[in-house]
């Protein structure tokens, strides 16, 4: 199972292709999964991966052009003719072709689709190209096993023999109608174990999970996931069988979704890996420093505007990284959870019931760390109106910053926005500023000053 | 597709249940997915879910089981017999069936399995029961279809269609030697397309994937999704087949995984969604809060022993938050790229080249974001000094944000430990501290105070 990438191996690579020793690469790779191969292609000099994908054969290198980063990807077909990439995602389902040829250039797709030989092909990529993105329709594959319900078991089974060989998985049989519309599906299994007299439409099963084509393709991996399928059919409005979605291409869905999220609320603006370049990454963090600095401009035209209390109460100012703290992970705890659950459709009842949940938890968690911070500032400081003044616009300001968290993202939802925006540096820096207002306000009221 | 849970259907449901009308709630259910019953349960009162449990027939009720709420799962188990539940996972696949038991107490496990009829079946649980949570042995099923190498295929046939009865999917036909050690596989699609007098030696794949029982179930999620496969055959360190994990599976094991990334990113110390209890979520927010308030306590120490620059620089301190959110922003961002670039295995190179990259990244984000920062203070206050100080000690707290972000994931993963638990607040939390501990440092030694 486990293949590594060795320096050794990599060293004996390059060696193989300076010396163009093309029948001991063959063998070398022969052994090597495509994922793999991939993986290899990543980490090789641009010309020693161009070398390898021209050496092998275009069934091996179609799958891994599919699995390259799309970096590489995008750099190996720049320096491939037209007609050689037609050759590749020749050998390719037909969601992986259209997803290659969608990266490319609208003059190249062009000059790409005409090169194909399969007019069939060639017609199903430019009706997956044509769908949304982020649709049903752009994720589905064209391949896919349909019977009509009017066939035996036996005629059936000749007919798919044909049809199967083109899809890389059978996992139902569809069952259309003399009009294409999808009434039904079976299994291989079923079929199988059937006789072989028996009509299609006696052994189908008649309720069928469909998916619009237009449909949203995070709601499709909702709907594939709840009810545990493993491949979905997708239909048109008028239930004419268009295509299939697998599970394999939905866990790539929610792989996506969930590093959206993370990135998010990690700050980041866009889809970075660690190996991007300098510049791409500065693009992907700076929007948010950048609102952090915004937030710690305002923070100290608050403070600054307080500054008359320093002379009596020099440690309230002392205290304001810790308030902004504070305001700042309870604000990102609140959202988080929020958006985790409306993620996972988790989140019922109404805002205000909500609202009320996160305030009374919020104070909990306030009065048992503003006990603490209360008996430390009494100690330390020796003054029990400051600790008292200190303790208990802790316990308020956690309140607000549950609510601003807890609210925000409820709000931007019902807006029909991304909830998972409001996590991470927006709500720490929102936090940051009401919540070194609010300390200060209700600090002077205590002290009366 | 789309069943939605309204008032309406709740208020009839209960109606009927009052009124005890068992055959239109069998008739109201009978066309609901088990996965949307398994949400209805979620919703209605105790009563009503055991009502409904006790009505429906077990082949229904076994699946809605798997697919509730482990909280609504655990009240109901509570209310029915050992015999009872025996009857439930009697109808389960293997797996479910070890996970449902395996939330029972010892006591009840014990139980429930001599409640079993079937001897194979008890026997398959025990021995699923007895895997480490987390490994492969934990995840797979029992089912699977197998055969062996010296059949032909239409006796393979002829015996598969036995087996395949029990198995809801059959994704491969694994192929093994008369010692039951896994040789090869071939899919259903082979088997129909080969001639009936083949043997099965000549038709199957050599090369079969396969994880060991005890692989970590994180890694095999890795492997299954790298290449791209629906199910996998598990097998003993002699390479005895002793079950299969399915894609399904794995696509929980993915969406865990990036749960708790997600929660440990903003905070949470465990697994807790929105409709949890009070209590069970300040268990999984304060811990995270406390370390937040030690280190503002920290800060606030720090800040003391610079009290003395007040009278001359008092603007210093009122940038503290602004130094602090900055620090905690950038080491958020950098320690997030690196925890998702290790969870993808898209960490290459060493540590130091990678702490070289971040230094070069931070220095370009710090100096753009300093030059803001110093035409403010020039402008506001009037002092290019104190500009200069305050935005040259940014760049230099903005750096060694970066580098404790990058730095500390790393170090975590090289020793074995989830660096995801470097992000979020324990970052934030060290980084506040740091960040302005250097600042006022730095802007001592430039304003030469």
């Amino acid at each position: 199972m486990a293949f590594e990438i060795t320096d050794d191996f990599l060293e004996n690579l390059s060696e193989l292709i300076i010396s163009k020793d093309d029948k001991a690469l063959t063998i070398l790779f022969s052994e090597v999964h495509f994922a793999d191969i991939a993986e290899v292609l990543d980490e090789v000099t641009f010309d020693e991966a161009i070398y390898i994908i021209k050496l092998l054969d275009s069934e091996k290198t179609s799958e891994i052009l599919t699995e390259l980063d799309e970096d590489t990807r995008e750099k190996i077909l720049g320096s491939l003719s037209a007609q050689e990439i037609a050759d590749e995602v020749g050998e390719m389902d037909t969601d992986d072709a259209a997803d290659i040829i969608g990266e490319l250039s609208e003059e190249r797709q062009k000059r790409v689709i005409n090169a194909l030989e399969d007019d069939d092909l060639a017609a199903d990529i430019k009706e997956l190209l044509s769908y949304d993105d982020d649709t049903a329709g752009a994720l589905m594959a064209k391949e896919l096993v349909k019977v009509y319900e009017t066939w035996t078991v036996a005629g059936c089974m000749r007919r798919i023999r044909g049809q199967a060989k083109d899809v890389t998985r059978v996992h139902s049989i569809y069952v259309v109608d003399k009009e294409d519309k999808l009434v039904g599906r079976l299994s291989l299994k079923d079929l199988i174990i059937a006789k072989s007299d028996q009509k299609i439409a006696d052994i189908s099963k008649d309720t069928v999970d469909s998916v619009n084509v237009h449909e949203d393709d995070e709601e499709v991996a909702k709907i594939m996931t709840k009810y545990d399928l493993e491949a979905i059919p997708v239909v048109d409005d008028n239930n004419v069988l268009l295509g299939r979605i697998t599970i394999d291409d939905i866990v790539d869905v929610l792989k996506e979704e969930a590093d959206k999220d993370y990135q998010m609320a990690a700050g980041l603006t866009q889809d970075v890996d660690s190996d991007d370049s300098i510049l791409q990454l500065t693009k992907a963090r700076i929007p948010w420093l950048f609102l952090g600095l915004v937030g710690g401009v305002g923070a100290f035209i608050i403070m600054e505007g307080f500054q008359d209390v320093f002379s009596k109460y020099a440690a309230l100012f002392f205290f304001t990284p810790l308030i902004a703290a504070m305001a700042g992970n309870v604000g990102v705890q609140s959202s988080a959870i929020i958006v985790q659950g409306l993620a996972n459709d988790d989140v019922k009842g109404s805002i205000n019931s909500r609202l009320l949940k996160e305030m009374l938890l919020a104070a909990l968690n306030g009065v048992i760390l503003a006990l603490f911070l209360f008996f430390f500032v009494w100690a330390y400081e020796g003054k029990i109106d400051l600790a008292l003044a200190i303790s208990a616009s802790l316990v308020v300001v956690i309140i607000i910053a549950g609510l601003i968290g807890t609210f925000v993202p409820l709000f931007l939802n019902k807006r029909g926005i991304d909830p998972a925006i409001a996590t991470g540096p927006f709500i720490t820096t929102s936090n940051d500023i009401f919540g070194i207002l609010i300390y200060f306000m209700i600090a002077k009221l205590i002290l009366g000053i």
